[in-house]
């Protein structure tokens, strides 16, 4: 069976006494081996990143941004392998891995205009003759611990900014979808990263671990569940790191009743069972504004819902792939289940699909479900599944009260037509990323990625202007050349020194 | 005897059944009775400012930073009072009082551009037809925790960027000084600010705990020593809030032999013995490199400390004043003993002032300590008192890895006329802020204040800049409008709502 | 009779031989005596300017600042006696005098912000060890010319920030009202301003070209009409200096059916009848989309009309005043002369105003046209006088096309629901101040005000951000240090210099 | 003969009854024939710009952009091609004309950032629920015209940042060396451009006047000498563009006697005679100061230039080639001639360059004048060859006036060890790029070039931060939404419009 390794200053690595097997989900075999990485294995990619970091801070940051220049082609040059190895982990459809690639690629953009962001702030004359200057210095050692769902482009938001602000990475990558992570990182050698500056080690719970009480790491960058998301921000703090930890979401849609409900389904549908609703951004429940609103809202996506294609991820027509795991898609069928027993109508069921040829593989089918209350566990947990639920507010207000008391606060949505509306619920909604009749608001690239409430632990977002922050110290100079005989002097001669 | 007692809701409080002194540190009398918050006031406070949020977060940037301008004024008309309350508890002379509110002000100053400051990014067609911003929402409650040694500046440090961001501030200062923070918090309300917007609460760590654990409060600022900023910050983060905890420093010049030396040496004076050394960025060891620059330095600096006058605050000729208590005085004298038994050479011995009239304040003398060695204890700790030791490096690159080996990375100086020296220096140094011929490097309140090291826990620095983005958080909107029959119809008729 | 004379280097001067009345535009009579400055007087004003900007440039942006902080209260201060000037030889109504001096207030607020208006960008190495910065450092001697419409917020949205950004100044104001500016000129000297930054120069068409062709003044703001502002700024180019010159508008509100009519038509009747029309972001032109709507329009104007009170700037119960002289008072009406002649439908007709006891003063009433058609001389040239005109479009798109195809481009509005509409409109329309909803969309002043097309010649906008770069020159510095035994050297004795 | 023609629309265009030879300066032969275009094509060439227009504007900017960064790849690619035509037309060495590309090449990479360069400012709450923003809107049909010494990298200042901020463009280059520019505007296509955004035009004075007279064109960006830019910029001014016109220079470098002088002397030579002084940033100009200082200089740069190969430019160990033009070598030599004439010490005489095989080359060698005052005619003018002309100060203050009173302030640099010296001169000498120890100061791609005095008509540098303002327009937007029943309703039906 393919083992999959690490990459230490450079080098393929294959240590690694204890192993953890890695799934094909459409069809539930096991397929590779990852290798666990010890702790002294650790320790030595923490060396090599150190050693790394004393050079690679002083290399001009325009050079730096050349490197993620050529590591850009590099990655449109591969899309195919990478995508192959995202469906063959993961298990998501090759258009969607495209998608996610893409997204990954606009964060390699961003920072090939490292110079730009780099660039700190000049006063002239703070007092007489004295000016004063920030700077933006790198960190040192940071390292990222990235989620299964996005097993390329997570990674992508974090180690193209932190390497081109000037500090040496460790990318801990998911255990149950690593490779696509190890190959992207292989590629930065080709695009001219010296030796060093970027590590892959795989592993789990001992290998975040140790990275959290190293004193060498700075910094760590973490997606994933809200709890570890904040056993991460709690102990990275403890240990003197900066933090940014990114948890779970429920994300809301509020449909309002002069929206153009065309569209709005077929945003929604897009929005909630894209990538099996495995996305944290997912949108996994409509708010519909009025019975009204809500009655059409469930008859129009019901039709829908049967010609959405499920299936295994090499073939483009299929709209979305199976769940990680087992253990996950029972988790999901369960939640569906303690709908159905608190008296919520299961409009579409997807408990039980039927999947040709691929009996074995962690698939649920989409499910819509209608009359949902607030008090449901299916409610107010994330499911993380082909799962979209209804829920009826009597008023606009009512339905951002319903958000606004929910423990997450990610993303959101509003479809409308009316410029008011939009504005108060943008305005007003405790919630980091809003859409307005867009359904899925990832923000761009080149501005940042961030939660509110139980979905983010940290002062700053994730990727974009945000993440220079993150990934640099500030330090201010303050200076004063006092006068002297060297320029006032007249025709004098030349110095002995 | 007087008592000193809260702000609360726009309203003078008296509550407290416990008391502590407070005392005049020139003459060693307790003076005045400081009424300590219990639980529920602490409650009370917070309470005040949730409530006050919800009109406050509403009001245009540009009105908030209208409350700082007038707030700005009055600061100015009653510098006196508020530097007699500074004199009266904390001992510094007024000339250093009113330098301290000076630079308290400008951050009021730089409050006023807040308008400016909260801009966020607009990116037109981040995709066809779809706008994206960023907008910069105030967090809500937020409390600062301030320490003796600046009682006005700190606090300004704080609440003026807090508030005009659009949040509501709670205060609780120093229980050694905490009139002049109560003074100049009361000249908020005339400067426009609505009641309930701004709160002090008297106390000490039962009421440091009470903000910690409250789940209004979202973020915390600190300044004060570094084992209890440390424990603030990971008490703040396993709460869920932001934290900015900045602690404590030793503070290095190298003085290169190719300097102006009578410049350096009248510089280092100020820096080592002003405000009695209690300051953050004093400077309190001097690197001479080579053993002739150091012994030039002694000598020079010898004959001026026997200059020095030290003495009350009410009299301006006065260079500085007492230590903020007893037992801070003997700590200063016991670590100047430690220094001498470790091998040290005392050039100037401030053991035994003699204060005419003011023989039972908490004075100390200027003190200078030459031969110190880096294992020395008076090396490793922070003084706090008017204690200057001279180390000797044999290189440049010597004195510079002293520093980097402190533990400490506040501030730090060098004193040369040579470029590249300079910048070397700047480029490398592990101290978050930099002097080139400038001893006291803090920042410019339009820059950011903030140590490296086990001087600052959290990513961002005090006031400036930083404080914007430690005082909002971020939204990111994507926003698209569905085409419609509105714009594209030709003539027709006022729709029926 | 009083006269007016000109403020050289911190003095009031009364020179001039010739002279040129000044009248109160309610009663027709001639008040004051304006003293018009010969070439020797400019030159000393530039002089002035000149030598004064040899240490104004070097005074720490903070320290300008704050006279402008002084400067706020000043102004705020006396606003009375600065409303009572604008209304003696302006006319406007007291609560639109003051309304004026507020909006130039907060140019001043924005001045205040210099410190961090100022900042350069400071780049790191970028090459190996060389640093780059930019500096923005003012021009020199700088000059406005102002027009009578805003006699005391023109000149405030350029000295304050000219000056703050290190520039000195020469001001002249218009010949038809100028007290106001002196006024508030001569409080800039009692806000700390040093004699020499400010000069108010009084005269017409010699003074503005022997400023032209000056080799010391770098720079020319100016408001007005089109064609002087044309002249302006040809002339200006050819002699080396920037320059930037706003001229006419002639601005159009679209009105959508879908739109909330009540509020609409309370909107249009301040922004085309305020201060008489005289403004160059009033709206002239109301778009009705579909002939139902303007239908209601004219008829819901029409009785709110009749309910404006004209009369005497003292009277704050009036709600506009007179012209602002008697042949600008003709122009007007022989504006709707021509418009009656062309076929077009009075509703409201202005042309002979009962003003009791103000029969010689240069009212016009409130006037509302229909059925006005692009071919018309009222439609095509600026009227400037209380006159809004009506057309009828058939679509939101034909209503587009007519602003697009006007010669002027400076504000603009949409009244509409709909957010699809209002961003269709302001991302196309050729205009450069766009109002969703807002009929006087004068940016606030942090951001930039400024027309498109024949309103505006020149790069910059004025005020806010584009202000700061036009009143500053950019310098761009490289800086290496070479490596020499400074640093190096060992132990080392001191250089012998 | 081959024929160079031009790109309209994305087609070649061999159009041109008019030609003109195009020279191999290295031989003095006519090795290819321009086709110079007539009234009809530029005005071609102009609608297909404008055409293009409609369509490349709404194209979002990180879709512009991803155009830039194929591009980069592109002309990397092609770098051989490029710098062959470079060779063969200009005659600059193979190195010379590879560190041209990759200065050009540079703004390409810059012009990647364009999705953050063209962020706008957006304001929450100017009002009470009023919000407002920037939009940086591009300007429609921009012309460049650019001069024969860097026939690649002039252009790529200029197009790539116009393109990408979403304008369309026409270029005229230099009809001396015209085939670079072809070359690298047809990489555009393949690039991804659109047909249409990018024209290039061949011709001379007619052609340029057509484009300064059409009304279709809104914004000229020119690079060449005084007389000419002072032209252009005042004919595009009469026509209501908007103009940035760069022009001649004198660039003068102070030695000061505590500098490093072995490396002054290196950079010297490479700056002084590189390109054959051919560069508006060249250093003409040494100001020594003290006689001694300038007595070694002298002494120290003799020998050296004797080392210097000229030579054509396929060979790449040749320091430099042939100047453009018969012309132009002969008035290159009249200025040494005069500075011998006026009493000059000719150090090194370049007039009668012995260049093997290439007898009938445009060749100067490397001359070095010494004892050069202000008066002569040779310090007077630009001579634009490899000429290096040494003048005696006897302090700093006096080597700044010399600066401070020539006519031109595009570069300089000063050559010290002194911070103080190098503060003082860049605070104030008049020149816009300022070089401590670099002598060539040419400002990255991420900040803006420019002089100062008569080496710069416009408000605006070229290319960086400035490039963006200069191609875009400011659009202000103020937007409020009126509250309506839509939100507040309770549960309501859909609305029939």
């Amino acid at each position: 069976m393919k083992t999959i390794g690490h990459l230490i200053n450079g080098e393929q690595r294959e240590d690694g006494e204890q192993t953890q097997l890695v799934y094909n989900p459409a069809t539930g075999e096991a397929t590779k081996e990852l290798l666990l990485a010890n702790d002294d294995l650790v320790d030595e990619a923490i060396e090599a990143a150190r050693t790394a970091f004393q050079t690679w801070r002083n290399e001009p940051p325009i050079k730096r941004a050349r490197v993620m220049f050529r590591y850009k082609q590099l990655l449109e040059e591969h899309k195919d392998e990478i995508c192959l190895l995202i469906g063959e982990e993961h298990g998501k459809i090759g258009h969607d891995a495209a998608g996610e690639l893409q997204r990954g690629i606009e964060n390699v953009e961003y920072a090939c205009s490292a110079a730009e962001l780099l660039k700190g702030e000049f006063s002239k004359n703070v007092g007489p003759s004295i000016d004063s200057w920030s700077e933006h210095q790198p960190l040192g050692v940071v390292a990222g611990i990235t989620p299964f769902n996005f097993p390329a482009m997570v990674p992508l938001w974090m180690f193209p900014m932190a390497i081109v602000c000037g500090n040496c990475f460790i990318l801990k990558p998911s255990e149950k979808d690593p490779s696509a992570a190890l190959y992207i990182a292989n590629l930065l050698k080709e695009a001219g990263l010296p030796d060093g500056v970027m590590q892959v080690i795989q592993g789990g719970k001992p290998v975040v671990d140790r990275l959290l009480k190293s004193t060498e790491v700075e910094a760590i960058s973490f997606v994933g569940s809200t709890p570890i998301a904040k056993y991460i921000y709690e102990t990275a703090s403890q240990n003197g790191k900066r933090c940014q930890a990114l948890g779970g979401a429920k994300n809301h849609a509020i449909v309002m009743p002069d929206c153009d409900l065309d569209n709005a389904v077929n945003q929604l549908i897009g929005a909630a069972y894209g990538s099996s609703g495995e996305r944290c951004m997912a949108l996994s429940v409509a708010v519909a504004v009025g019975n009204e609103t809500a009655d059409k809202l469930a008859s129009m996506l019901k039709p829908k819902l049967e010609e959405l294609r499920v299936g295994a991820f090499y073939d483009n027509d299929n709209d979305f792939g199976p769940l990680i795991s087992r253990e996950h898609q029972q988790k999901v069928v369960s939640y569906i289940d303690s709908a159905e027993q608190d008296g919520a109508t299961i409009v579409a069921d997807g408990r039980h699909p039927n999947i040709e040829r691929y009996s074995s593989g962690y698939f649920v089918g989409p499910t819509l479900i209608d009359n949902v209350s607030p008090t449901m566990e299916s409610y107010q947990q994330e499911i993380f599944g082909p799962v979209l639920q209804i829920i009826r507010a009597d008023s606009m207000q009512d339905a951002m009260d319903l958000i606004d008391k929910h423990a997450y606060g990610n993303g959101t949505c509003i479809f409308t037509r009316d410029g008011e509306a939009a504005r108060y619920f943008s305005d007003n909604i405790k919630v980091g990323m809003v859409g307005i009749n867009v359904p899925l608001p990832v923000p761009v690239a080149y501005h940042s990625f961030g939660g509110w409430k139980q979905s983010l632990f940290g002062d700053l977002h994730a990727y974009g202007p945000d993440s220079v922050k993150f990934y640099t110290r500030r330090k201010t100079i303050t200076q004063r050349w006092p006068s002297a005989n060297v320029r006032e002097g007249a025709t004098f001669s030349m110095p002995v020194l």
